[in-house]
C-alpha cells in the first residue's frame, strides 16, 4: 500500500498494526500490549473507514477518512481534510460537553486518522435503537444538554466579536462538506438529479410535487442562504439519529466531520427531525406483538422535552454568563430584566422557527434526496413504507411552510398527532 | 525615524520621497522624475495618513495606516493590518466596478502603504458637497452602480460556496475592525461610554432616551448580531458620505478598510442613512440667501433614486446571471418566471428592512456615539444644531423600531417629509 505524496496511506486491518505500534500515544492506550488485538471493521456510515481496536489493557476506535464517499465510491470525491475538522470539533465540543463526546486520544492529519474513546456495547446508534422501539429516558435530557452548552459558548454570547472571527475563519476551511450539505439538503431534492431516489412509483408523484413546489422552494432558498452565510456558532453539522451512540444511561455524539460555523437551528432541526422521521417509520415497524403506539408516545414526549430542555438549558446558560466575555448582548446595555426577557423571547422564538425549517428541510431530504434513513429503509414491504414515508413528506412540507405559525413545540407535536388520528 | 521589527515605519512628508525613489511602481508613475515633488498631507479622516503626491509627469495618493485611531490618539489601538483589507477590497471592488473605485498602483504590507489614483480636483468629499448644498446629479445613478455590482458579485448569487468560504475566511482576518465598528455603532450609543458626547445639554435627554428605549434595544440587538454573523457580501464596511469623491459627475468610492463579508444592508444603509443626516442638516445651513428648500429636495429624490436604481441594476444582475456560476438559487430549481419573481420580491424585501434598520443604527450613532458627521458639527449655533439632530435621532428611532412597516423607499421618504410639514 503506497503512501501518496502528502503522507496518506489507506489503512487496512493489517497496516493498522503497525501503525499502532509506531504511535506511542495509542499504544500506551493499550497499555503497549500489542499481542493479540482483536481489530474490527465497522465502518456502517457513507463517508469512512472505522476499526474497533481491543486489547488486553485497552481499547479505542480508528476512525480514517480518505478522498471520497465511501457508500457512493470514487466518483464522488470529498477531501479528506475533513478528519482535520472532525477532530478539532471532537475536542472543542468535547471539552465543552465531556459527558456526550468522546474523548480524542491521537490525531495525524496527514493520514486522516483519529483515534478516540471506543464506545462499548451497550452502546448502539440511536437509529438502530429507534428502529427496534427501544425508548432511553435521558435522552432528551443529555441531547439538550449537548446542544445547549456547545452551542452557546461557541456563539458570540460567550465569544468576543475577536475570537469569533478567528474560530470562523478556521472552519471555513471545512467548505467542500458545506459545500456537500447545502447541495443534498437544499438543492438535490427540488430538482430532478442524478443520484435522487424514492419509493417508486408509489411516491413518483410526491417527489414531483416537491419539485414543483413554489412556495416550498422560496423557504428552503432562505433556509440554504442562513445555512450558507450565518456564523451563529460551531455546529455539528449532521446532528441525526445515525451520528449519537446511546444506551439506557449514556448518549455519545459522534460524527462531526461536518462541523463548521453556521445556523444553531442545523443541529437542533437535525435532531427533532429525524426523531419525527423516526415517529412517521414507527407503523412500518409495528406488528401482531407490539402496535408501537406506547412507542410512538415516547417519540413524541421526547421530541418535546428536546426542545423544552434544551430552552431551558440554553437561557439558563445565557444568565449564568450575562455579566461574561460575550459581545452580543452587553451587560452595560441589556441589564435590566425586562429587557432580559424580551431579548430571549425573542432570540428562542427565531431559533424556534430556525429549526422547525431546517428540520422539515432534514426531512424532506431523506425521503425523496441521495441518502435515505434506515427508519424507512428497514421497512420491506413498498407499499406500507411508502405510506409512512408519504405522511412524513407532507408533514414536513407543512412545517418548513408554516414554521413561523408553531409558537411552542408542544403544538408541533398536536400537528403531529392530529395527522395521525 | 526607526523601522520597527516588522519593518513597519510611520512615513513623514521627507522620507517618503525616499520610499518613492525606493518603489519602482510608484516611481514610474511619475514618470522616473522624481525631483520637485509636490507633497502634501491632507489626512482630514479619523484614522489614517494621507499624501497626495504630485510631479511633473504623474501623481498618485499614498495612504499609511498607523497602529491606532489618528483622531483618538495612541490611546486607541487599531491594527495597521487594516491596510491590507483596504488595498484588498480597493482592488477587489475596483476589478468589479472600475468607473467609481480608484486604481491601485501599489501595496506594501510591512508598511502599511498603499499607492493609489489621486481623484484631482474637483473632487471633493460628498459629505462637503452637502454642506455646500451642491447637487450632483449622477450620484444616485453611480453609486447604485456601485453597489449592485459590489455586492451583488460578492454573494453567493454570484459566488460557488467554495469561493465564498475562502472569500469570508480572509476577510475574517480584518476582526479588529470589525470589532470597532460593532463598538461604535450597536453599543456605544446604547450605554454610558467614555467616548459618546452629543450637543449637550440640549439633547441630555435625549440621549438618555436612547440609552432607556428597550424597544429600540431589542430592535439594536438583532442588527448587531447579523453584523457579527451574516457574511452576505463583502461590504465596504463604512460607506458614509465621507467615503465618496465626487464631482459633477464622478463619483469615486474609498477607504474600504472596514471592508469584510457581512450583510450587503448595511452598505446601503449607511449610504442612505447618512443622506438623511445630511438632509436634516440643512435647516442648519440655510441662510437668508438660500433656504435649502430645493436642496433638501435633491437630497429626497437622491435617496428614492439611490435605493430605486440600486433595486434596478441589482436584480437586472441577478437576471443576466441567472445561469451562471452562483449558487444560492440554482436554474434547475428556480427557472420558472413565477418563481423568479418571488424569491426576488423576498430577498429585495428582506434587503430594504435590512437597510432601513443599518442606517436608522448609523444616524443614532452619529448623534450621541463617538464619531459625529461634520453635515451637523459645522452648524456653529448649539440650539440649532441640536434641533436639527433631534429631529434625525426621532426620525431613525422610528425607522429602526418600524422599518418592517415600510413598503418602498417613497414611503421612507413621505415620513421624512410628513416631519418637515
Amino acid at each position: 500500500m503506497a503512501s501518496t505524496d502528502d503522507g496518506f496511506r489507506p489503512l487496512d486491518e493489517k497496516s493498522l498494526i503497525e501503525y499502532i505500534k509506531a504511535t506511542p500515544s495509542l499504544a500506551s492506550k493499550l497499555g503497549n500490549h500489542l499481542d493479540d488485538l482483536q481489530i474490527k471493521e465497522v465502518g456502517d456510515g457513507n463517508l469512512n473507514f472505522v476499526y474497533i481496536v481491543v486489547g488486553k489493557s485497552g481499547s479505542f476506535v480508528i476512525k480514517q477518512a480518505l478522498p471520497y464517499i465511501r457508500c457512493i465510491g470514487e466518483s464522488w470525491p470529498m477531501t479528506k481534510e475533513r478528519a482535520y475538522f472532525e477532530a478539532t470539533a471532537l475536542k472543542q465540543h468535547g471539552h465543552l460537553c465531556p459527558d456526550h463526546v468522546p474523548e480524542v486520544y491521537h490525531f495525524d492529519r496527514a493520514m486522516c486518522v483519529i483515534g478516540m474513546h471506543y464506545l462499548e456495547p451497550p452502546h448502539i446508534i440511536l437509529r438502530k435503537g429507534l428502529i427496534a422501539g427501544i425508548e432511553y429516558p435521558l435522552l432528551a435530557e443529555h441531547i439538550s444538554e449537548y446542544m445547549a452548552r456547545t452551542l452557546f459558548f461557541t456563539s458570540l454570547l460567550h465569544h468576543t466579536t475577536t475570537e469569533h472571527k478567528r474560530a470562523v475563519s478556521e472552519f471555513c476551511g471545512n467548505m467542500e462538506l458545506c459545500r456537500h450539505t447545502a447541495q443534498v439538503v437544499f438543492s438535490d431534492p427540488y430538482k430532478v438529479s442524478q443520484y435522487n431516489h424514492w419509493t417508486s412509483p408509489y411516491l413518483d408523484r410526491d417527489a414531483e410535487a416537491v419539485r414543483e413546489d413554489n412556495a416550498l422552494k422560496l423557504e428552503v432558498a432562505e433556509l440554504k442562504s442562513m445555512f450558507g452565510e450565518r456564523a451563529q456558532a460551531l455546529i455539528h453539522g449532521d446532528l441525526h439519529t445515525g451520528s449519537v451512540m446511546v444506551t439506557h444511561d449514556s448518549t455519545q455524539v459522534i460524527d462531526p466531520e461536518f462541523a463548521y460555523y453556521g445556523p444553531m437551528g442545523f443541529d437542533i432541526g437535525a435532531f427533532l427531525g429525524n426523531l419525527i422521521l423516526a415517529f412517521f417509520a414507527q407503523d412500518g415497524h409495528a406488528n401482531q406483538g407490539n402496535d408501537r403506539k406506547t412507542y410512538k408516545d415516547w417519540i413524541l414526549r421526547t421530541i418535546e422535552d428536546t426542545w423544552n430542555l434544551f430552552h431551558k438549558k440554553f437561557t439558563a446558560l445565557w444568565d449564568e454568563n450575562r455579566d461574561g466575555s460575550g459581545e452580543a448582548y452587553l451587560p452595560a446595555i441589556y441589564n435590566n430584566p425586562e429587557l432580559q426577557l424580551l431579548v430571549k423571547q425573542k432570540f428562542m422564538k427565531d431559533l424556534f422557527h430556525d429549526t422547525l425549517g431546517f428540520g422539515a428541510a432534514k426531512m424532506i431530504r431523506r425521503i425523496v434526496g441521495v441518502a435515505h434513513v434506515e427508519d424507512f429503509e428497514s421497512i420491506t414491504d413498498a407499499g406500507i413504507r411508502a405510506d409512512c414515508e408519504r405522511q412524513a413528506l407532507n408533514f414536513a412540507k407543512v412545517l418548513l411552510k408554516k414554521r413561523r405559525e408553531f409558537q411552542a413545540i408542544n403544538e408541533v407535536v398536536s400537528a403531529i398527532q392530529k395527522l395521525q388520528s
